[in-house]
């Protein structure tokens, strides 16, 4: 983890169990709910007034560990407001998990006002019992100028700033982190949030982004509030509910996640899967082994009345939400993440260019990454720019390379040189000692494409520019040429023979 | 559907309902069991001494249509033998769906000999109620040495005339496809299977390519048995049950699986995915939400009696088989096969090439695929390989082009041509009448990688050369020397600026 500039104040709420790229399992512990929360995790957003699925039903069916409601709606609800203040949230939904609460800012940001003061609203969710609180923040847009946009972050970072000196008791408190597609004031904004007292750190205002499937400029800016924040930051993507995205964003390093969308999608008859969204006008088969989907069909589904209708749309999304969190979990203790997102990656080619953003983040990934995991995996293109890849050749500048003249072959050696090792493309010339270790044990298709052949290109290149006294050279299978171009012009290449004649790895 | 060379014997027992590409979705009437099967469909292998899951089980909780016992298997069974002929199958399993039989060929290749003649265990197939039956065909490993193909060969063909005047009654008869690795052999077996009077058309011994995960040599050998089919004949890719592999093979024009593994593996506590195999000691969290995923924790499961374990296994395994067949149906009805293709193909390096080895027979696909689908995702290098592309660059050739100077840009017209094109990769230049059609919808990354580009110049090639005395111009945004280099020297080419610089398509 890296250190971070100033000392920040020490978060014990949130310790990290296991971590795979950015991405990691962690435990958040909500001290007022006396639990804890493990991420990544869903936060179902509840709708004080329409109750698709009951929040008892959330924690006995679908095992939720923490919700979150609209503080801000209770506040102006005569209808619950003053049953909210009697009795608590805990008790009213019927919940021993975290409760979280949002503040107004989205009610601010969509009708231009909201009747509350920033502390108001801060204690108005301590006395209703909310477990995390929000203050009111200003959710900017993308694509606003730069003007708006840090005239906005001014007012966010002065509303965390009084956050900080209304009694909430043992209520954590957010700390929104906005600046619109602004990579530079995600950043600063992530310093200032992260240098104050306060808790878990949304990141604001990605709706829209996510609305027009603007994947790569959601992952630019996670990323960007990442850099602000040091490691031991729970961090929430604000109003996140599509399980389609949760690979790629966990690996970007994301924690939490809300979702009103099981509800709202619901509402308009649409189905969510781990690929996209399909309208059950659409399905004549359930793509899911779900309950709802096992016991149904869709043609069944679309007979039945629609408050029911609504009902089971919404337990299989959720069922599929948090099918998609138990999948990243899994996939992080197996150290294959990168792996899942690639899968993930092929829903839809906005999502491809999400998986391309992330990894334009490789350098940063790499310096969070466990040095060994399970078998690395090559299943694309993309699969050359992966954190593993890049660390690999930097560590080429740094081995120690034994005699005058060494050969780095696909196919056996040759008594020309002193010293033969393995080259293996995307990584590039792996000497004799490495080869069994971590991402060199990996799994490659047979037929390579060019960009591993180019990444290998880059890992000679490395290494003979750490040693300008040797002598190398590369024996290859057809090489691609412009994988040949990328080679040092000092390096000799030797053709084995056509990239079709390549025998078996095996 | 292309014609046979010689007019086959009508197969009115298989109705296709929809398809793309070389998959569909059909119905299989079994005259015998008095029942109709939607394809592609699983066949739960029972074992008559073992039963992990009982047959009405698999029935009433998973909807299973059809499975497959091993004839032989009771043909020797001293326990069973009497009580199968007395009773019938369907009356011992409590099965009202289709019943496959298999022969004893399995045995024959694993101990060489068996006790029975061809004749006799049809006739004892026939006897026991069985639906589909099977002859005695040699099954032939791959990588055998051809004179052994070729013999092996003549002995499963001969047994396919004989089988054809066996008395089978109404009862349907395999026709099971040989010929090893050897791709012709395998067309010309299933060219001679075509012509017997039998119904169904097992492609087999590809078990041994799927166990080393040799999933390009699976696809070709299974579109050479399909090039000596016609498209109405069903074919059941034989011992295939892992549900990793079945939209692929489904693509490759596969009707029929079936899955002894969801017992072998759960009896060695294997716990199966669409994207591979886990073992129930990996797995913290169980990445499905079937009834027993949801019901258990891994941890759960690792407690209990081997018996319950084992069975629930077979149970997870089976729930992830059936969804993995609707997920492909709705697919193949929407259609976007190919889309579902490439994401499992992230499953594994292997299945990265069984995709690729697809591709090369794009234009095979072609032919059966239909004109317009869904939305053409565009989502790898491998989606510049689609039939779709291959279709749409053959069109090219074909299209009258108004003008003497015709300018194919990205970016805007030019007054110096009479007429301008829109340029889009991966399909190349795309009239104005058409830019609505499919599959010139597509949606595309907003970086497309270098395949797209030059998939594009080889369309610019063909209009091209399908129309000498035309000036040819195209205006891109930074294309990639490999695909500028692909274009005809006679085409002007005008950067509009780099590719970074592209405005958004939308």
């Amino acid at each position: 983890m890296p250190p971070a500039a100033v000392a920040p104040p020490m978060r014990e709420i949130f310790e990290i169990r296991d971590a795979d790229g950015a991405g990691r399992i962690g435990e958040l512990t909500v001290p007022r709910a006396d639990v804890t929360v493990e991420t990544p995790a869903l936060l179902p957003v509840i709708n004080p007034h329409l109750r698709t699925v009951s929040p008892a039903t959330l924690e006995s069916e679908f095992g939720a560990q923490i919700l979150i409601t609209n503080g801000y709606i209770l506040y102006q609800s005569e209808e619950f407001r003053e049953e909210a203040l009697e009795r608590g949230l805990a008790d009213i939904y019927e919940f021993s998990g975290a409760i979280m609460t949002d503040s107004g800012s989205f009610q601010l940001s969509e009708y231009g006002e909201i009747s509350v003061t920033n502390a108001e609203i801060l204690e108005f969710q301590r006395d209703i019992g909310s477990h995390i609180g929000t203050p009111i923040d200003i959710p900017t847009p993308p694509d606003v100028s730069r003007e708006q946009a840090e005239d906005d972050l001014e007012t966010t970072k002065s509303r965390l700033d009084a956050a900080q000196s209304v009694d909430v008791g043992d209520m954590l408190v957010n700390a929104p982190i906005q600046g619109s597609t602004y990579p530079d004031l995600r950043e600063s904004a992530a310093e200032h949030a992260y240098g104050t007292s306060l808790d878990v750190f949304p990141v604001g205002a990605v709706v829209p982004l996510m609305n027009s499937y603007r994947y790569a400029d959601m992952i630019d800016v996670v990323r960007a509030a990442k850099r602000g924040l040091g490691a031991d930051a729970p961090v929430h993507l604000f109003g996140a509910g599509h399980p389609m995205m949760f690979a790629l964003a966990v690996a970007a390093g994301c924690d939490l996640f809300d979702s009103a969308a099981y509800a709202l999608y619901a509402r308009d008859g649409r189905y969510l899967t781990v690929s996209g969204t399909d309208h059950l006008d659409d399905l004549d088969y359930f793509p899911c082994s779900c309950p709802v989907c096992t016991k149904y069909t869709p043609e069944f589904l679309r007979s039945v009345a629609e408050a029911e209708r609504e009902e089971l749309l919404a337990r299989h999304n959720l069922y599929v939400s948090y099918q998609e969190l138990r999948t990243i979990k899994q996939a992080i203790r197996e150290g294959n993440l990168f792996e899942l997102v690639e899968r993930r990656a092929r829903g839809h080619p906005a999502m491809v260019d999400g998986y391309r953003a992330l990894l334009d983040h490789a350098a940063e990934l790499e310096r969070e990454d466990p040095v060994s995991k399970g078998t690395f995996f090559y299943l694309s293109s993309q699969s050359a720019r992966r954190p593993e890849v890049l660390r690999y050749h930097d560590r080429l500048s740094r081995l120690s390379v034994p005699g005058d003249r060494v050969l780095f072959s696909e196919g056996g050696d040759n008594r020309r040189f002193e010293e033969t090792w393995r080259l293996l493309p995307p990584f590039g010339p792996v000497p004799p000692a490495l080869s069994d270790s971590y991402p060199l044990t990996t799994e490659r298709p047979e037929r390579l494409d060019r960009e591993a052949y180019e990444a290998a290109a880059e890992g000679v290149s490395r290494i003979v520019e750490a040693n300008p006294d040797i002598e190398f050279a590369i024996a290859h299978w057809g090489w691609p040429d412009s994988a040949l171009a990328a080679l040092p012009n000092a390096v000799e290449t030797l053709a084995l023979g056509p990239e079709s004649d390549h025998p078996d790895d095996s």
